[in-house]
């Protein structure tokens, strides 16, 4: 007769519980994951070719993205100022800011559910 | 000057937080909302082609998803019986009703946490 532990290691994966979560506005994505990521990169590096090349996004890609958001909020998530300084850049709005932050901490209270949960439930279906 | 409540009638929609859950065995997507919608309506009508005329599925599409969640995990979720007093019949097993039942109620606690976070997620974004 096999051992217990045998038995055990020779069994499908073991189940995982997982999800996501977006934003929408009218019905339609306003933030997800890859909005998001690209919000972060944008703060931390104040490019869009930047952040586009950290996240293996196209350029293109990623100016479509921030300019889908920005269309689909009340107000800007990101704004860019030409010339300056610096040569201008790419910067979060305070709304941006907001925004992100909100849906980094909901990410984090999902994943909290879903790590709570997970005991239980691969109990209960042993 | 237009009054507040003008103003606000006449800006984009608000936004709304949403979410979805998932079960993975192995990497791979074991139940997911249509999964969880055929077992329901399994238990329900104990035909797969009653639960696949409901869900308006393909009859094949529907045997296939019972097909593929049978196999992913380490149990079937739903047994098919020949014959008998009343023709035969698809019946959830116990490990089917748990998963479902587990299911269900973590879509729930994902709907409680995006209901409590919601009215803070608005303010915050006005």
């Amino acid at each position: 007769m096999p051992k217990r532990s045998a038995a055990k290691r020779t069994r499908t994966e073991t189940p995982s519980l997982r999800g996501k979560i977006w934003i929408e506005i009218g019905g339609r994505p306003a933030l997800t994951d890859a909005g998001a990521d690209l919000l972060e990169q944008l703060d931390v590096c104040g490019s869009v070719s930047e952040a586009a090349r950290r996240l293996r996004f196209s350029y293109r890609r990623a100016w479509m993205l921030v300019d889908a958001m920005n269309k689909k909020w009340h107000a800007p998530l990101v704004t860019k100022s030409i010339g300056g300084e610096r040569g201008g850049g790419t910067k979060l709005t305070p709304l941006g800011r907001i925004v992100l932050r909100s849906y980094r901490d909901l990410q984090l209270r999902l994943e909290h559910l879903l790590d709570r949960s997970t005991e239980g439930f691969i109990r209960s279906t042993r």
